[in-house]
């Protein structure tokens, strides 16, 4: 029996890597001078992951990595103007209004009345929790976190904190290594809702996802009556 | 009667603000060929303030702070090379080793016998966790909570979420703004820290101060005869 169903909230709830693609397409533009876009695209992934560490995840870590290689690929010819208009990029991402994946809140609606509904989140604390007071969906958890990473040490650590037995809980997100293996690994339930445009970084996880257990639907709508399934399987 | 001492972490167990002099000493420096030092520091303070809302506190929205200031006052001519300095200094910051003030360790391993401790800060979450780990003091608080502002609001569902009244519950910290008026306006104990290099944002709170109730201490050695003191008292 699941009592507890906790969401990941960028690309599961809102859609988020759609505003990094098309700040990296006005990034590569802005870069043309420099270098052809496929080049400016490899090497900001590379530099993304070396600085992840450092910076973590989200828009500010994002910026700091586009300035850092655009001075790179310029070989230190880049403007003071076109650094600013970097940085504009990052501002426009942070207060981009919030858009809702079709049927996310008649779902949350639904399933907040049979279970207990948290949200649990990765990025930078400012942003996400100004995303979701912008939602308007704040008000269907009764419980948020947000985390630097989402590790199986992560989740233990939250599910301990609440005091919730890992076979009551359930973790719904577009994330393979994020949202799926590391709960599937602590013995929880997690279901995968696979988006097209996940960040290629979140769903790279090599031979990781074999002999664990997850369900995987289309779309959030499923979710009501996949736990009503579940539940009258038991 | 006192259960729950929660601690400020930065200028309150370790030094943080003497990392942002030092950049910024630095910076202004790298900056002499455009502005004096004086314009430079007005700058980036009024640049700070008006970031803060979209990019919070810590070093990337310093970071990001810097960058904005030294191109406008170099009218674009900043330089590649410059700009990265200046993300150096910042990754310069993120990692130094922490530095413990004076009887912070014996402080804690003192009252965590008799109180339970909690972390309360602001800030960067995957650089305030990194800290905290660092620090060594981990182990002492039972309940860490990073926030992305410290307001009446945000301390009430903090202790709505542990279940804690405000009357057991203590606040010590180096900021009027932040460690000492909004618990002070919400019921539960405040003790004040003052630390010479706070930075002047945390004290600059104008007449709000006059009629709450606080106390003061000289450093973070004279709380466990503090303590003493006022469990006695009652």
């Amino acid at each position: 029996m699941i009592d507890f169903i906790a969401f990941d909230a960028d690309d599961t709830l809102w859609y988020s890597e759609v505003l990094y693609v098309n700040a990296q397409d006005q990034y590569t533009r802005l870069m043309a001078p420099y270098r052809p876009a496929g080049v400016v695209e490899r090497e900001l992934h590379e530099t993304e992951m070396r600085n992840l560490p450092v910076f973590g995840y989200g828009v500010k870590g994002f910026l700091l990595s586009m300035i850092e290689t655009a001075i790179r690929l310029s070989d230190g010819a880049l403007t003071g103007r076109e650094v600013q208009s970097i940085i504009d990029l990052g501002r426009e991402m942070l207060e981009t209004p919030i858009k809702l994946f079709d049927h996310v809140e008649a779902t949350l609606e639904t399933l907040s009345r049979s279970h207990e509904l948290m949200l649990i989140t990765k990025g930078d604390l400012l942003d996400q929790e100004a995303k979701l007071e912008r939602s308007g969906l704040a008000g269907y958890f009764s419980r948020v976190e947000i985390v630097s990473d989402k590790t199986p040490r992560a989740y233990r650590a939250i599910l301990a904190k609440h005091g919730i037995a890992p076979e009551r809980f359930l973790m719904v997100g577009n994330s393979l290594r994020s949202d799926v293996l590391p709960v599937s690994a602590i013995g929880a339930h997690a279901v995968y809702i696979p988006y097209h445009l996940t960040w290629s970084h979140e769903n790279d996880v090599g031979q990781r996802g074999e002999g664990l257990d997850y369900l995987t639907v289309e779309h959030i709508g499923e979710l009501p009556g996949l736990l009503e399934l579940l539940n009258g399987g038991q």
